[in-house]
């Protein structure tokens, strides 16, 4: 047995953001997820999206096998 | 660089658990420590206790370089 | 997306351990699991054993969808 | 107490790659870090090259509180 995790480096919205204030996102994700919290990470909207973001998670909560992130929006970049 | 955390395979309490209800307890814990979720776990007093319980983690928390965990105590054993 | 990792906070050998030398083994496990390294776990033969024994585990390797442990058996215990 | 970990989610060289063959390096790094493997991750000489790669981590071990990763360069990149 153990218990089934996941490593995310980045974080994909799919546009199921929750603004919360200001630049100040809440996402929900499924499954119990392991994402880097307090450094730069990339925010896409997919995987494949040429338009990303840079973000800072604040806060991760693991519950009922799901993830909960609380991140800052810092930067947003474009590919064009 | 990177991102530091601890991997924890039992919950050692020294005596700062809170009840919140009945046979649930929260504790916070310094740094980011990964927890095995909705498996059971042992509970110590110390590393050194003869007197554990088993318990399953039902929440975790990172925020602010700390570790906040929720609890449900199983079943006592001693081993005297 | 992400990389699926399993936590496991025991050896669950189900036989399959082979001994290297004197009380040095090796075991193959699929897919990558992360276990806690250079301190005491518990070894079983299955999840329900009521046999088990203290194990170091010295090394741990992660190739093609396998997780590879080198472990040291230390104690063994029995709960009749 | 419990076993410290190092979330990494690019790979850092510093120029101490060892080419193993073609494009494959091995590169060591002290403690124990977990890396994405399977998965495209950033290759950087430092933290703040503007130069970098894409690879794919096809091997990690951990022992001796040093961890060593055997991985693929894919693609060169330039920031210029």
């Amino acid at each position: 047995m153990g218990m089934p995790f996941e490593l995310n480096t980045m974080i994909v919205t799919k546009g199921k953001e929750k603004r919360q204030k200001d630049n100040l996102f809440t996402l929900d994700k499924n499954g119990y997820r392991l994402y880097p919290i307090d450094i730069p990470v990339e925010v896409r909207h997919s995987r494949e999206s040429d338009y990303h973001a840079t973000a800072v998670i604040k806060k991760v909560e693991w519950e009922n096998e799901k993830t909960t992130i609380l991140y800052q929006l810092m930067a947003l970049h474009s590919s064009n």
